[in-house]
């Protein structure tokens, strides 16, 4: 602790760095109350010192020298919300060696070089905390840490995007294509101008990897999450879902299984009685299954300037508590040892295909051959929207588990019979 | 921390004791691994030394002296799970006396006693936390106080007990009656052989009062929890709660209102496609709105050994933790203010009316004129189920926002009128 109270840097002033000035600001009175020692803001690392801003600073509290923040001798802890992997890893890590504990909200940095950062902390004995970086004010971090640490975790299932949920759930009530629903989004800002980190699942396979790490106290390398994300998905799936009794949610899944982990994010069709299938719009949700606390489902918006400063202040909160009773603040780090991840192609579940086909007999019993011989059994089918002029129909088949390499294959097959127009879409089940 | 690891001391070993104990001693040695030191648990205080268990603890760890546990010099934390008021209140200040450090997952003494209990805690230096008296195993009481720490809490919207959440839930979807749903939850073990506690609201109220006291920064007298139980209900009140777009929950209601606090616990009508009316069976889910983290939503079940043995775990690594780095673990208590507690009788909200009255012209009138008198005004009326031999009709009424008062002075009035023969129930409305 500095002399006067708690001395706060600050790496970065756009929509969330603001929010946090806002409520460092803000709040100083309450804060100072709760801690008995007040928060005092000292320095701020921005590109351009004379941008206009929403929050009144004095001029000599920007700096646009990032060394000026991370070497301050009057600054504790140093909140990093400037993003994505470079140069903020960087800056991280020059705070820790420079000995200031560090908040940030940078899933990138965190899911790519977390168990690095920590343990550089640990051995500066300096806090790195990061809540922020999944879920947003949402508490989950802790809530791993502390709450459930006596848990064995056996599975995550998570709505971890709220723009790619924002888009599903408008496709799914109003029929939009995935075009003028991701448009809409970006019209809403809920999706950037280049959204493909969202779109494409990169953002939630980043959240994931550091909530499986956690939850299974394993390193996990961000690049072992298999991906993929929405933009194959067209209104009829939803009509088909919805008849099977399903909806269809982009999940971050997180599985143990016989030693091995399964991590992925993909659209899946899931039960529309399902706890995540009736998260709609732009909110999160997080279940767990755990052998002790049961299944737990943690729920909120994930996104948003006063969401991560919720996060990012109970951190800033939970370490200056640590300095203001002089006890040691350091990450904490449980790694009982490194878990093989299981790869895609011998993951095994249900599947959803929709064909197009030709409109004549003798079809399905090609498709079921085809399908048969890759040990893949259909759990029902159905056929629809036979289109009398072009004789073309959709047969929409369910499928009872099946490994995901055998259904490559299978459906490499089916999409070169002369019956089969077209492998319209193929979409995981989940449960 | 003593000679050679945390000593652990246990008063009660029910249901919920020997949940603890089966963690305990089941994982060993992955808690030692975390820690850095092994929990060992010391003595555990019985009732009857000689009563078979499910869990095999040695002959000299069981003794009916609470003294023999309070006072031992190599138990370190203390962990009650004996539940009810007394002796349990007296055994937790006698331990905190003794320098232990206390985890309880009793709601009962937290509620009436909680204050004065953190007070001599802190007093004595030692911890005492009970993470498992609200939600059980939903991390609740760890996020109110860190990770909520720079929120404003404007209200809490919760289903705390799983009991009466399971005979609602019967009840709207099958059309039992009360006593019926009563009759299976109690077969099934989800209900006690003297349910009052469940039913009549008291436990929920005794939840609602630690949470509100975490949310608000204040102190609340669990008296000034207003409280009401479930056994009004009948299926018909399910029935016309459903045409007009509501489920009916037992929810527990804390609200900041104008400097003063709402609190209470009754059934009520909330919209059908809400979160918590999603919430079946025995689950437990809590709701709460914040200025930075926004509404969040906590979903679990909030009963049981195992739910609790995964909060009370928590609590006592929480406190190992401290122990082993050497950190000062005492609760933390933040009291801004004492805030006054909103009298019932003043609180506004809509109000759901079932009748039974005269099938003859101009009872609505009649009734109408009474409502209007006392300020009260009809949002919807709906006649149903006219009997032509009685000639007796149910009137279903819908109110707008009305005081509480006007409401109880109107249904008395109502009741009086000849042309009335049954104010059947009154609900109140959220949202």
């Amino acid at each position: 602790m500095t002399q006067k109270g708690i001395g706060i840097g600050l790496l970065g002033l756009g929509v969330i760095g603001s929010g946090v000035v806002k409520v460092l600001l803000g709040k100083a009175d309450g804060l100072a109350k709760q801690l008995g020692a007040p928060l005092l803001l000292r320095k701020v690392l921005v590109q351009d010192v004379s941008k206009h801003r929403t929050v009144t600073l004095g001029p000599h509290q920007l700096t646009t020298h990032a060394e000026e923040v991370l070497a301050a001798p009057d600054v504790d802890i140093m909140i990093e919300v400037i993003g994505g992997e470079y140069p903020a890893t960087e800056y991280i890590k020059q705070a820790i060696s420079h000995g200031k504990h560090v908040v940030t909200a940078n899933k990138e940095v965190m899911a790519k070089h977390g168990f690095e950062l920590l343990s550089l902390a640990r051995e500066h004995k300096v806090d790195l905390r990061y809540e922020a970086s999944v879920g947003s004010g949402i508490p989950l971090i802790s809530s791993f840490q502390q709450d459930l640490a006596a848990n064995e975790i056996s599975a995550i299932h998570a709505i971890l995007n709220g723009t790619t949920n924002y888009i599903l759930t408008r496709m799914s009530r109003e029929g939009l294509p995935f075009s003028a629903a991701l448009k809409d989004a970006q019209e809403l800002g809920y999706a950037e101008a280049s959204p493909a980190n969202d779109i494409e699942g990169t953002d939630a396979a980043y959240k994931l990897a550091i909530l499986a790490g956690l939850a299974f106290h394993t390193v996990v390398d961000s690049q072992d999450v298999y991906c993929e994300g929405i933009s194959r998905l067209q209104p009829q799936d939803f009509r088909y879902a919805r008849e099977f009794g399903y909806a269809i949610k982009l999940l971050a899944i997180a599985k143990r299984d016989n030693g091995d982990i399964e991590m992925r994010v993909h659209p899946v069709f899931i039960p529309e009685d399902s706890q995540l299938a009736k998260v709609d719009g732009v909110y999160n949700a997080i279940q767990v299954e755990s052998d002790l606390a049961g299944n737990l489902v943690f729920y909120g918006q994930g996104a948003g300037a006063l969401r991560a400063s919720s996060a990012i202040m109970a951190d800033v909160l939970t370490i200056a508590r640590n300095i203001c009773r002089g006890a040691v603040s350091v990450p904490m780090i449980q790694i009982n040892h490194k878990l093989a991840v299981k790869p895609m192609s011998s993951i095994k579940t249900r599947y959803y295909f929709r064909l197009s086909v030709a409109d004549r007999p003798g079809v399905l019993a090609q498709i079921s051959e085809v399908l048969g011989r890759n040990s893949i059994s259909i759990s029902s089918v159905i056929q629809k929207e036979s289109d009398l002029e072009s004789q073309t129909a959709v047969l929409v088949i369910m499928t009872h588990p099946a490994e995901e390499k055998s259904v490559q294959s299978a459906l490499k097959e089916v999409g070169q019979l002369t019956v089969v127009h077209e492998v319209g879409n193929f979409i995981r089940v989940e449960r």
